[in-house]
């Protein structure tokens, strides 16, 4: 890849938006009363889950395959990811004609390596807790010529999920909404530092807070604590999408110019979310997709102001999960500080 | 009501489009490429599941209200309705500081009549198998001086739905397809019918199919034979959405014109498509809602040409149901003429 490893500036991310043009889906911004009714301020929820191949994470895949040279995209490309990031880039390396090879926990959901497969993908196994998936793939990268598609720490993809900031600041600007926080579910940061970038330029009332779920909020601590830290455990989460160890290289610093304080929810948290994003914004959401969302309805007091915006990132679940989700939705709250609305 | 009785021009579905503008969703027109495997062509969704309220009928609604005088919508207005045109009357009503009333069948989904009232409606029960909903809308209107929207057999409202085939038709031809049929959950006719007029001038390539449920096929019946027939049963389907005893007035001779013939699929067929659509397509759909695309997905000869396109009219459905279909999605299928594929 000839991409400086450096946070892309505005100009890269306007290049993205005109190679993305197209060919991935400008997602609807959201909203219902009865959502509104429990946060008590309106919320805004950008649907990424109705992006092609179910998140956000298709922006990244494309712009990042769009930019490689023809003889890059010849030899191939390879990616390590939970799943989303493996069917955004399976999906452009497909368009482009490009061989992908994918590395994948051995512990992501089904519907999500089957679905990479399908996009003409070869899938590789790790297993999350004992082996080091980026050492995996610099070896596989050396070893085959491939160039390696990371799924945040590279300017291309950070520019591409950056468009999802672009297309925030328009649709927000459309319902009169100037000033706001704009919360992401966050794992290595790619989607948050490039939405920050984005809206820098284009929407400076409009400002990112990280969220993540408990005992995987690196980027929580590390924003709260000026260094990079890393989570004491590697899996066990239903939040399958956004369980990194640690903030990347190049997101963490623009996420310390421009985003933050981050927001830490409950899986209990994500579960009632997905629930009512199926009742009332009739949106299927994955645990890790549904945290954004989850924080706007259940810790309003971490937010200010009449609005809130939330990136509801992803919607590749089981539909066991799904299911557990709206049945957990119809039980009565034990606890949450915005259940008692 | 100052409206004629007889099926709107295409003067005022275009009228209806100008006074729907900004306070109703484009929704975006969904496709996944496992759906397409599925069907053996091209699958394209309308997810008119994600319009406000939950389904096409705010489209109507909205219609209808910003259609009357101010000395009307200060009487108020009142509608009968299984659940969703109520919402998108009592959405209207609502905007317009218009009085509400709402006759709904009492078997009606409880999401559909709580959220008909949490828009500030007054909701009035009635028994689908005994009572005959127009004499008791007709007699609630001469008592009170309402002006009564009628779920489909009225130009406003039927403009109003008209709007979803202006989209189809923009939307089909930025993806290059010109020629397919429509499929289209029918009730009464008016979306049909609507969206029938309204591509005859838009998009002629595009033909509406109207797609019913086993045991309350009026429409196809109707269609097939030449004259309006009735179903035996008044209730008892899982697709309460499009329960109607008999072709509307004013749908029918539209539809006898511009469309058919129809298509009738089974309420496990309907499951199915929910499954489907909520896996692939991030959508939750409710069992009314889903019978166009169980069409296209599991009734493939009933369609020719390398495009269909489906209308996922609505999306109101109890969570239980919804598990229901999640459930019977993962379940094998005993029969069926698209599963084989």
């Amino acid at each position: 890849m000839s991409a400086p490893r450096t946070a892309p500036d505005f100009d890269r991310i306007r290049a993205a938006e005109a190679r993305l043009a197209g060919h991935i889906r400008r997602t609807p911004l959201l909203n219902a009363p009865a959502l509104d009714a429990i946060a008590g301020r309106r919320i805004w929820v950008k649907a990424e889950a109705l992006q092609h191949t179910g998140s956000f994470k298709a922006r990244g895949g494309w712009a990042a395959v769009s930019a490689m040279s023809a003889a890059e995209r010849a030899r191939g490309v390879l990616a390590y990811s939970s799943g989303n990031h493996a069917q955004g880039v399976a999906r452009a390396a497909k368009a482009f004609d490009t061989p992908a090879q994918i590395i994948m926990p051995s512990d992501a959901p089904a519907i999500k390596s089957e679905t990479t497969r399908a996009l003409g993908a070869e899938v590789i196994f790790y297993d999350r807790a004992s082996e080091n998936r980026e050492a995996l793939g610099s070896a596989l990268m050396e070893e085959r010529g491939l160039s390696l598609i990371p799924p945040y720490d590279h300017p291309e993809v950070m520019a591409g999920q950056a468009t999802t900031g672009l297309e925030i600041a328009e649709q927000a600007g459309e319902v009169g909404v100037h000033e706001a926080d704009v919360l992401v579910c966050c794992g290595g940061g790619g989607l948050s530092a490039g939405t920050a970038l984005a809206l820098a330029e284009t929407a400076p009332g409009l400002h990112v807070r990280p969220v993540e779920p408990e005992g995987f909020d690196d980027m929580t601590r590390s924003l709260a604590s000026g260094q990079r830290v890393t989570n004491a455990r590697r899996a066990g989460s239903i939040c399958d999408a956004i369980l990194t160890p640690t903030p990347g290289d190049l997101t963490f610093p623009v996420l310390q110019a421009l985003a933050g304080p981050g927001c830490v929810v409950s899986e209990d948290d994500a579960l009632r979310a997905m629930a009512l994003a199926a009742q009332h914004l009739k949106l299927v959401l994955e645990p890790g997709g549904a945290v954004a969302l989850a924080a706007a309805l259940f810790h309003p007091s971490a937010c200010a102001g009449p609005d809130v915006i939330a990136i509801a990132t992803g919607g590749n679940v089981s539909p066991e999960m799904l299911a557990r989700a709206l049945s957990r939705g119809t039980e009565p709250c034990a606890t949450g500080e915005g259940t008692a609305a």
